[in-house]
């Protein structure tokens, strides 16, 4: 090497460096760290966490608001054992019978082992594992929460735990395991964002399986194929309880992007706010005006249901719509829930707090709509998503049913029901002081 | 060039090399990267806007406390719809006609198109574009939840939520144009750091034009000038209200500073938290040491209100008080209150939950007070824009409030309100088990 | 130099450029930068903060549906006033005498100054100062949230109130100051990670001392060691009571980790929030199943409490445990609310929430069970601790509850309890149109 070449060495070296430099430069100016990323994903899995978490409150007044007063600290329990439970059992056998070894594309399910949480330095990956082991138990949770407002009023509390354990340590990990496993339906290029199917229309399957097999509320039918009505015992409570959901349905619909460690991260969770948000009040508005034509009034309840519905038909999809497709979408949202509430009274499948219509119904739909705007969405895998998803939850769920029924019972006595579920069950009256005056049935 | 000028200017580059290589590292080793700013700048849109979104729930339970049980569903029912309908309003034309296309210093509004939230990674700035919208989204739902209180009980549903529709797609966002569109009050000055001129005066000017046409409830105001006190329905769920509406303040507040990518941003927020924590604070102290004073007792409504009028006062400038100026400022705001309530009742102005106080006088002292503490600030450009905001959207509101009331009607009949709008006008009783046994009007 | 020299000086810069790049590249890829570090730490204290000031909405919640509702808005004003108190307390002496100046290992308080908030970029350290205050002040207001609870129903408001203040200003941050402040209990390696002996043991001595002084309600205790059960007034009040707890308990856990700056501290808060969940569904199963077998019928109030003392009992620490021990630890926290209720009963203390054995028992529980999974604990230290922290905080309590009922009265008339506190005191009723039809004492 002359020192000619020597010195063009050190020049190209020199360049290299400034590139180099550059480079390095320029990563620091935009890239976030691994470390970063890391701790802003962990970060999104247990803000949507918490957030999912409080959607426990919401389900808990909307029911307390929606059932009889007699029967509404019963309620009030219910919603918190099955909140434990699910979070017990989703520890114990749940999460890895979802998420570990499931086989890719095709797997039906994973190994029913307790979750380890690795201790604090050991962690490696995209996130910290407990952020993503919390952030799927409640989702879990959240669809047990679904089941116990359809069959209030009537339902004992122990069958009720009992199939609370089974459904989200079982039933609910095994048909996640399809898709949110990397199981075969995700191998068929089944979507589901959030859950529209694989939470919503699960706990829908499960509830409806239990309205028929429990049957409706005492004096809800009546002869000549009279429908009684029976108000719930707390509007404010009940709507308080949508907000909570709503509330919460940022962390369900945004936390499901699972990663906040780029801008286009941020960007997508952020689209996903505006589009949970459209969709939920347009289910709120359509569902108020077609009550106005249709019924001549206003409704409240369907109000609050119309918001959910919006809510649950978005959660397959809130990333790719466009804002006026998700509109679109959850107004659609609050026609099923205006349409369903009266069909299924008709088909005397007795739903206390309209679950069926707003978790199953507009979960099917927000899942079949998804090919619309997002491409990588075919309607046959979407169709044998929710088809399969829908057997397997409806069967499985009518066999822990009928069990329950033919061993220990699940239906309280016809006196209980009347007298209500706090004095007989639980022996704590909800609003001891407050003398009833009004229609209850 | 000769062989000494290329060795110099080898030498030359890769010393430049070094030092960029040095800054690299300093870059790296001190301030966020950029994308790792824009993404906890989003993450404090999104924060910020769960938790304003979560005022929806407060401002309906503060309200469905503070109305008679007859009139709850019907409060719990404009809550929710007001929600959605600002949702879909500021997306529709609200948001562009407040931000996009507004002159700089000068504009009077922007451009009433459609928001667009680009898809996912074609977003730029300095936060994304769905966060920012979000965000913004809540405090013009906010500005119409302050509306929804002071007129209850007494107007129709439809009306309110075509003066809603309005409100919240152009009056809000043309003034609103004006100041955070960076339009002419922006050019001479003026500065509202989160809205206690333009969300809450707005909220409370329309607030009051509604009230002044609308007529005060029946029965509230009695003959020689007697004054009938009509308690609400439930002081635990106002009580619940307002502790919700403390902790959506947080976001309100904090969120306002835009920005969490500097070590700057991060010590304002927590400054701005802490300000925002003792002036409420101070307004629940002074409103309960003066209802004691002055009228020899306490009132729970009266602390509430206090907890809000201290907030409402420290929003337009939570950020350059000291703690103490804080205090002083929300403590003011708890004075306000307590002497307001009974002025307005004087005047016969007919304010359900006390929101013309707490947001329309509270925030214009918070507003006045600002050049205080914050040099920027001038108490001239301060009048300027509490006046033309007051004049611009009590004329407009008070247009509207005419309108509707000579073409379909905005009041219930006496026969309605008698009986309660929850029977008249939706059908849906709010706690239909009670029996009324007080001394309810 | 000549010109060879110079040529592999360049060289050499050259390749160190290179070698500097490569560096910053590295650094550039893992850990957070400074700045990003500082932002995410303040951001885990205001997120903590504000889901712990939250908690306040809780308390109020559960002692309005715990209190009959004669005594329901006074127990709302008490709430608000004492998170207020607390927050100006706090911030006058109680951050500085609890953090500021204590000596290091051996001291007994700090000085009770006013807490500096510095100005948005003087600030320095591991985080913004003013998220910190905010953090460490929800704690303080926490604990006298536990005192109004157990004392309901018959002690009067100001006394309550001047009792609030020394409570958060002085008596928990001396004693805070011997642990949080590095003080004495610090250097004999006492370890209480979020509270479970510095705040709920504090508030349950506090509360259990003003029970004792301030005697039972009442009717409580009738003749021949009768006791009478008080039913409360909203049971669903109380659930959501209980959630938002629960639901705040994340920030009060998740953000006693103090850092978020690696994924070290993610992974920590991660599982931090896992053990907290497990630890509180653990209590609530526990809870339930053993009143079950012991009174042969569930207690939803029990199942709340259940779930109170699961997440006091893991507070002392919530990292160190795997999942199964912490479900252990919180189980065990069920067990002792099932027998630690009656058996205050038999002792004639009246504890209206049952916040004595939630928070003082299964707060000690807590701190003793921590050098089973923390190996730098031990039995000693956390002997030391709770002993010297119970000791000193019933000590001084008592005195001022002693002074306070020698000077100007803590309980109200006779005649007062028996109409109730809403009346007497405050003028406002909870519930004015509900008629009282149930067996209200």
């Amino acid at each position: 090497m002359n020192l000619y070449q020597k010195f063009t060495l050190a020049g190209v070296l020199a360049i290299g460096a400034v590139a180099g430099s550059d480079a390095a430069f320029a990563q620091a100016s935009t890239e976030a760290t691994a470390d970063t990323k890391y701790i802003l994903s962990s970060l999104l899995f247990l803000i949507g966490g918490f957030l999912v978490m409080f959607m426990a409150a919401g389900f808990a007044m909307l029911e307390a608001g929606l059932v009889r007063s007699k029967n509404v600290s019963m309620q009030c329990l219910k919603n918190i054992a099955l909140y434990s439970v699910a979070g017990l059992m989703f520890w114990v056998v749940g999460y890895n019978l979802m998420y570990d070894g499931v086989t890719a594309g095709t797997g039906w399910m994973g190994t029913p082992t307790p979750k380890v949480i690795p201790a604090t330095d050991a962690d490696a990956g995209d996130y910290a594992a407990g952020s993503d082991w919390f952030f799927q138990m409640v989702f879990c949770a959240a669809t047990a929460s679904i089941v116990s407002g359809t069959i209030a009023e009537r339902i004992r509390f122990w069958p009720f735990i009992i199939f609370t354990a089974i459904l989200t340590g079982i039933i609910y990990p095994i048909q996640g395991s399809w898709e949110w496993g990397a199981g075969w339906l995700d191998g068929i290029g089944f979507s589901d964002f959030a859950g529209s199917t694989l939470v919503h229309s699960t706990g829908g399957w499960a509830a409806l399986m239990g309205a028929i097999i429990l049957g409706a509320r005492a004096g809800k039918y009546g002869e000549n194929g009279r429908i009684n009505p029976i108000p719930g015992s707390s509007i404010p409570l009940a709507t308080l309880g949508t907000f909570i959901l709503w509330f919460g349905w940022f962390g369900f619909n945004g936390g499901s992007q699972l990663a906040m460690g780029t801008i286009s991260d941020a960007s997508s969770v952020s689209r996903i706010f505006v589009n949970t948000n459209l969709a939920a009040a347009a289910g709120v508005v359509v569902a108020i005006i077609l009550t106005q034509i249709v019924y001549k009034k206003m409704d409240v309840t369907m109000a609050l249901n119309g918001a959910l519905a919006g809510l649950v038909s978005i959660t397959a999809e809130p990333l790719t719509p466009s804002p006026v497709m998700a509109i679109m979408i959850g107004g659609i949202g609050g026609v099923i829930v205006v349409f369903a509430v009266p069909m299924l009274d008709k088909l005397k499948i007795d739903d206390v707090v309209g679950a069926i219509p707003v978790h199953l119904l507009a979960g099917i739909w927000g899942t079949m709509v998804v090919p619309l705007t997002n491409g990588d969405a075919t309607f046959y895998a979407q169709a044998v998503g929710v088809i399969s998803v829908g057997i397997f939850v409806s069967v499985s769920s009518a066999i822990v049913w009928l069990i329950l029924k033919a061993t220990i019972g699940i239906r309280v006595s016809p006196e209980e029901e009347l007298e209500g579920l706090d004095k007989g069950e639980i022996g704590v009256e909800a609003y001891p002081e407050f003398a009833r005056g009004g229609s209850a049935i």
